[in-house]
C-alpha cells in the first residue's frame, strides 16, 4: 500500500494526527514538486502527505461551494502563480468552508479521492519530495513588518545594553515595530549567505568592512495578512482577527555587529534585511482554537484601539531551535505581550494599509528561563557563556551562529491534557553559507 | 491648430522646451485618461501634451529597435499593467535608445507621427486630462526605502533634539536608512488623511490617541531602480549607476509628534507609513547629465565599497516647496553628502536584492539657509517661528501643515549659464484632509 492510500486506513489517520498534520490541523501553503519542471501550486498536508490543492480545485472538488472557487483557473482560489493569495483575500468564511470540506475528504469513510487513483497520482506527493515556497507564491509578499513584543527579550535587551531591565519609554503602549524588506523574505530550505558590512571593532573608532562575526538567528512567528485594509482606515483590535489568515514560524536573521553599528537613529537594516526565513505552513487560527489560552496581562492598559476586552488571548505553542539536530532554547508562543490583534491594529492606526499576504513577525520570543531565551545574543548574554547544544552538549557549544550551521525552527500546540490532537508547524530550516565578500 | 500639432513647429518646440519638457528631458511615467475607462499607460511628456508609450509600441513605431520591445504586448516593454516596469528593467541601454527614438520622433523635420492624424489623437493627450499613476503602475513598488543623507538636515535635527549640532554615530560612515512601506507610496494628487496615533502631549505621562497636531511634509527626491540585483549579492558605488534608472520628487510626509514618541529604538512607522507622494515622472540620469557637478566632500572618506572615486558628482536640481501657491522653502538636490550611487551600493552590502521600480528616498533636503529647509520642523524649528508663505507672507503663515493645504514640490535642474534647456520634474502635490479618528 503506497503511503497516500494509507492516509484513509484509521492506523494512517492515527499517525498523521500524532504527527501533528492530521485533521485537527490543515496547514496551507505552496509547494512544487522537487526536480521536476512543475510549477507552483497550493497544498495541505496530511501526514507525511503534501496535497495539491490546485489539483484537487480543478478537477471540481471545490466548484459546489459557497465561498471558494470554481473550476476555472481564472476563478479558483488555489492558482499557480499568486499562491494562496485569492484563498487568503477570502476571508475566514472560505478558510472553514476548505477546512471543511479537507477534513471530509481525508475521513476514513470519503471515497472520492481515495477510490481515484489517477487523481491521487496527481494530487498527492511525500513531504520530502517538495520543496515549500511561500503563501504568496513565487512573488514572495509585499509587505514585512517586524514587531518586537516580547517583554522578556525586550528587558534582557535592556540589560545587556543599557544595565537595566527598563523597556523603552513607548514599550508598554505600543506594539512597538519597524518595516522589515520583503524581498528578503526566503521560503525554509534556502540557504542563507553571512552578511559582509560596517562593523565597529570593540576598542576602534573607525568602522571597518568585515563578514558579520556575530550572527543570530531569531525564534519568531509571523501571523499572515488575510483580507487588506484601504490606506487611510484603521482597525480597532476587537476587528483585527477577520484579517489575520493564520500564523508560520518565522526565522529573523540578524547580524548583532552590523545592527549594533547602524541602528541609531533610524533602527535596523543592513543587519537585518539579507534573509528571513519563513517557516513551511500557515497554520489558520481555526486549526489554534483548542489552544487558546490567556494572553499576558497588560499594566497599564491599552488605549482604547488596542483594547481586546474579553476577546483577549493567545496560543499555546510550543516552539524549539535546534542547531545541527541539537536543542538551543525552547520557548512558547504565549510569552507575547502584545497579540498578533493588538499588533495588526497598531500598524493601521495611522493609516498604513495592508496587504494579503503581508506578514507581521512577533518579535524575538523569549520566555522566562535562561533555555527558553529566542536568540544567541541572550543565551550567550552577548557571546559571554557558551550555550551548550543538546543535552550534555553533544551537539557542542556556540556563542553564535558558524558557517556550516544548520538552524531549525520547530513549533507544535499541545494540550496539556491530551484531549486535543496536536498541531505542527513543520520545520522552518536554514543553513548558512559563508561570506563572499565584495571584490574591489 | 491643435495643441498636439503645435509640437512640431519651431515655436512649440521652442515653448516645450522652455517649459523644462523639451527634447532635452524625455520622462518617463505612468498615466491615465481622467473620467474615460481606460487603463493605465506608459507614458513621457513633450510640452503640454502627454504622450501614451504603449499606444506608440503597439503601432509598431519601436518594433524595428535593439533594445525595444515589439509591437506584441507580450513581447513590448510599455505594458499596461506592469507600468515601466519591463522597459526599467531592460537597462541604461534600452532607456537610451527610447530617449532618442522619442526625440527623433517629435525633432521637427519628423512627420511619422505629425502626419499620422489618427495615431496622434489615440496617442497624445493634454497633461490636465490624465492623472499620474506611479512607475510601476497600479500596483506600486514593492520596495521603498528612505535614506537621511542631507547634513544640514541631520545636523539641524541635532540642534534641537539633543541641543549639539552633532550626527549619530554612524553617520560619516553610512548612508543611514529605514525600510519605509511600500504599500502607502501614492502618486501626486492622492489626497492625504490626516493620521490619528499615539501622542504624548508635553508635561504628561501617559499617550493619548488623537489626530496628529504637527503634520509635516519632507522635500525629498527619490531615486527609481532599473535592473535589480539578487539576495546574497553586492554592488559597489562605482557600479551602482547601471541600476538607477533616474529620480522623480518625493514628499515624505510626517506626524512629528507620533514619530517622536514611537520612534526608540527601532526607528519611524505609524508616523510615515500613512502616505509618502510621489512626483508625476522619473527623469533619467540621460537627461541630468548636462547639470551634473561635484558632491559635497567627505570627510573622513568612505570604505571602499561606498568610494566612487572619480565618478562621484551629483547634479544641480533646484528644489522648493509651496503651500497653497506659496513659496515655503526653496532648496537643491546638490546638498546631498550621500549620492544615489552610495546608498544603492550600501543597501546592498549586506545582501539585500532590489527589484526592478524599487525607490529609495533621498532623505529630506536642507540647505544651509533658514529658507532652504525640507520640512516645517526646521522652517518653523520646533514650532517656534512662524513660516511665512509666499513674498511678504502673501500666503499667511504656518509652522506645521493645516488641514485643507495643498503641498506641492517643484523640481527643475536649470544650467547657470543658459547652455542647456531646463529640465522639469513637475509638480508632485498633496492635500492634506481632516483626521477621521476610529470609533470604538
Ligand atoms: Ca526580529
Ligand atoms: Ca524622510
Ligand atoms: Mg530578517
Ligand atoms: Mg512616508
Ligand atoms: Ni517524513
Amino acid at each position: 500500500m503506497e503511503a497516500s492510500e494509507d492516509l484513509w486506513s484509521a492506523g494512517g489517520a492515527a499517525a498523521a494526527a500524532a504527527a501533528g498534520f492530521g485533521a485537527a490541523n490543515v496547514p496551507f501553503g505552496v509547494a512544487r514538486r522537487r526536480g521536476g519542471g512543475g510549477g507552483a501550486f497550493c497544498a495541505t498536508r496530511f501526514g507525511e502527505v503534501v496535497v495539491d490543492l490546485t489539483a484537487l480545485e480543478r478537477a471540481g472538488l471545490f466548484s459546489s461551494f459557497q465561498h471558494l472557487g470554481g473550476r476555472d483557473a481564472k476563478d479558483g482560489v488555489f492558482r499557480e502563480r499568486a499562491g494562496l493569495t485569492h484563498f487568503m483575500a477570502r476571508g475566514r468564511p472560505a478558510w472553514r468552508e476548505a477546512r471543511a470540506a479537507l477534513q471530509r475528504l481525508f475521513a476514513t469513510s470519503e471515497s472520492v479521492l481515495r477510490d481515484n487513483a489517477a487523481l491521487r497520482a496527481k494530487a498527492l506527493v511525500h513531504h520530502a519530495d517538495v520543496d515549500m515556497l511561500l503563501p504568496t507564491g513565487e512573488t514572495g509578499p509585499r509587505g514585512y513588518t517586524d514587531f518586537y513584543s516580547s517583554r522578556h527579550h525586550a528587558e534582557n535587551v535592556g540589560e545587556m545594553f543599557r544595565g537595566a531591565r527598563t523597556l523603552p519609554a513607548a514599550w508598554l503602549s505600543i506594539p512597538i515595530a519597524y518595516h522589515g524588506r520583503a524581498s528578503s523574505v526566503v521560503p525554509t530550505g534556502t540557504p542563507v549567505r553571512r552578511p559582509c558590512g560596517q562593523i565597529l571593532p570593540k576598542g576602534e573608532k573607525k568602522p571597518i568592512y568585515s563578514p558579520c562575526r556575530v550572527l543570530d538567528f531569531e525564534l519568531e512567528m509571523a501571523a499572515v495578512v488575510g483580507p487588506g485594509t484601504e490606506l487611510g482606515s484603521a482597525v480597532g483590535a476587537r476587528d483585527a482577527s477577520a484579517h489575520i489568515f493564520g500564523l508560520s514560524l518565522m526565522n529573523d536573521w540578524s547580524a548583532r555587529d552590523i545592527q549594533k553599528f547602524e541602528y541609531v537613529p533610524l533602527g535596523p537594516f543592513g543587519s537585518k534585511n539579507f534573509a528571513t526565513t519563513l517557516g513551511p505552513w500557515v497554520v489558520t487560527l481555526e486549526a489554534l482554537e483548542p489552544f487558546a489560552c490567556a494572553a499576558e496581562e497588560q499594566s497599564p492598559g491599552p488605549l482604547p484601539y488596542l483594547d481586546e476586552g474579553d476577546a483577549r488571548r493567545t496560543f499555546d505553542i510550543d516552539l524549539g531551535v535546534n542547531i545541527n539536530g541539537h536543542s538551543a532554547c525552547k520557548s512558547n508562543y504565549k510569552h507575547l505581550y502584545w497579540t498578533a490583534e493588538q499588533q495588526l491594529s497598531h500598524h493601521t492606526v495611522t493609516g498604513c494599509s495592508l496587504e494579503t499576504g503581508d506578514l507581521f513577525g512577533s518579535g524575538t520570543i523569549s520566555g522566562p528561563g535562561k533555555r527558553e531565551y529566542g536568540c544567541m545574543l541572550e543565551l550567550s548574554w552577548q557571546g559571554s557563556r557558551e550555550v551548550a547544544l543538546g543535552e550534555g552538549a553533544v551537539g557542542g557549544t556556540r556563542t553564535f551562529i558558524e558557517d556550516g550551521d544548520s538552524v531549525v525552527l520547530t513549533g507544535v500546540a499541545r494540550s496539556a491534557d491530551g484531549t486535543a490532537a496536536p498541531v505542527s508547524f513543520g520545520e522552518c530550516e536554514g543553513t548558512v553559507l559563508p561570506a563572499t565578500p565584495l571584490k574591489l
